[in-house]
């Protein structure tokens, strides 16, 4: 790509309430302490944060209230007023309705109007989708500053009337590993002191002829009675291909920026659970990289996790230092990555 | 935008099934023939197309197998194979699932692979969007050739088990309105003899502040009991928004190209009813264009429509003819258009 470059200005993330351990969830729904063992030992992931009350089901914030509340950290960090976005892209897998977009909805209670404004229907790659889009449609004259959103919430799926004593396995890790947040960053060919370049970002399509790994539904007034399945995920399936594509896109992004392995100082892993975020980072294979993850204390929470990675290495990062993040859809199959320079 | 020219090389459509005309309606769920002549005069659109089966409500087809066929149309009519394709960008609101996108399940199926991909959630201006991320990111370089998809299935959405003779006007006008559909175009850097030039596509978010025009919810699992409206449209603001916000549009482009509007020999403007259409074409006012309409036949398809008109004005363009399209959303107002130019 020519053009000029394009730099991150600031990140805001946003939770919906405290963390949720397991053992919060092991009182909530009547677990017993040996399972509490099971998910710290073989999920790895301690904690969530939830948009429902977990005693009532009632959902407590939508995906704008955590966008909006992303978005203004972003943009106060960054310095920039509403006005001087004139870019909105966002990803999300759950987005509030249909219509209207949540992107739009969070857009105008920041006060962000008369703007290009896309919302890309996405899983766990959808920040760096979101990022991708940004990082190419700012050329500098049309598109000169980007507020780039991600987030999830899955109170929809979450049913917190269910007895999880009789699920299968396969189904309860649901409740384990999915939790809620949004984020967002700014995005600008217009530098601030402490900003970094986005040097590249890069999202591809795998799947050909492959099951998908994931799926989720939504369900319209006439499907009150469908029986499909509302999310189904194939563990092992996933398990086997993320190492794998993560590696790959590692691969592409230092081979299309010139760069070797020793040369990263930030790692962001793939962020779908504790446990799994090692077994990436042990494959990947880059001792000298410090690891940034945060899905073992926020659980999964789909289009956020880049930017809680983001906001981390972003507030370590110096001149010079260099990270690169991977995230992996398994929905599909899309792998997907960025690199970022401290400047 | 700087950067090479984008070419319209060919445009596919894709319909469910047989019209289904106002005649039908009114025999399927008992409507006196005062109601047919109020739909014919007072709304303008005959027949729309539906992928359920109006005797019992089954669903015949899902967007992916209407995408599927207009993407397939497409590539043939361009001469191009599914391994020249190196992004994709589809706009619908109404996907099959939330995971996988259906542009991926559409890609897969057309034996695409490797390449970057993007689903926008949106309303009716969708394909808009669609065109106007394709056309960006087509450098000449990373991205040369894109398959761009559009469409919509209100199956979920279309209750035929309701007693419609009871419904309010505002509820039964839905059932009037909107119809089944998919569209694709293929978009490249490379020309084909009989191609256009995508000149320049626009969307611009202009809600600020203002209650959406319509909304779409979708649900989940848990909310089987709620309460809220599955479909809201607030006709009395779309009436008075729409026309006013295409002639906006259409001097934004005129403008940016410094074209006048004698220049234009097609004018493909909004299509949410046959009558809304009449208006917005009486206060455009270009009376040297030739009206590109489809609404009336096709129903209001939503993000598969301005790929109807295109494939309408596409097939008569000669070189030096120009066309402009509108197409406004009004969920939470957005206004979109684009113009093409035949050499």
């Amino acid at each position: 790509m020519s053009g000029p470059d394009v730099h991150l200005l600031s990140v805001g993330t946003a939770l919906p309430g405290p963390p949720v351990t397991n053992a919060d969830l092991a009182r909530r729904f009547g677990m017993d302490p040996l399972w509490e063992q099971w998910v710290d030992t073989f999920i790895g992931t301690t904690s969530r944060h939830l948009s429902i009350d977990l005693d009532s089901g009632v959902p407590k914030a939508e995906l704008a209230d955590l966008g909006e509340r992303a978005g203004r950290i972003a943009l106060v960090d960054a310095g920039v007023k509403a006005g001087d976005i004139d870019l909105v892209v966002m990803g999300t897998s759950t987005p509030d309705r249909l219509m209207p977009t949540t992107a739009n909805v969070v857009a105008d209670r920041l006060g962000i109007d008369q703007v290009a404004s896309y919302q890309l229907q996405s899983g766990c790659s959808g920040a760096v989708q979101a990022l991708d889009v940004a990082r190419r449609l700012l050329d500098g004259d049309r598109f000169r500053t980007a507020l780039v959103l991600g987030g999830d919430v899955v109170a929809r799926f979450y049913d917190t009337s269910q007895d999880l004593r009789k699920l299968p396995p396969a189904q309860l890790v649901n409740f384990v590993l999915f939790g809620d947040g949004a984020g967002a960053a700014v995005l600008s060919t217009d530098p601030v002191p402490g900003s970094a370049i986005l040097r590249t970002t890069a999202t591809r399509l795998v799947g050909l002829g492959s099951a998908p790994g994931a799926t989720l539904e939504w369900f319209g007034p006439n499907d009150r009675h469908s029986n499909r399945p509302p999310a189904t995920e194939d563990y092992k399936a996933i398990e086997e291909r993320v190492p794998t594509m993560a590696r790959e896109v590692l691969g592409e992004i230092l081979s299309s920026l010139s760069w070797n392995g020793e040369d990263i100082d930030y790692l962001l892993p793939p962020q779908l659970s504790g446990r799994m975020t090692e077994k990436v980072m042990a494959l990947l294979g880059l001792p000298s990289a410090t690891e940034v993850s945060c899905v073992a204390e926020t659980g999964n929470n789909g289009n956020a996790l880049v930017f809680f990675q983001l906001e981390r290495a972003f507030d370590k990062m110096v001149r010079g230092e260099r990270a690169v993040g991977v995230a992996i859809e398994s929905s599909k199959w899309i792998r997907s990555g960025f690199a970022l320079e401290g400047i």
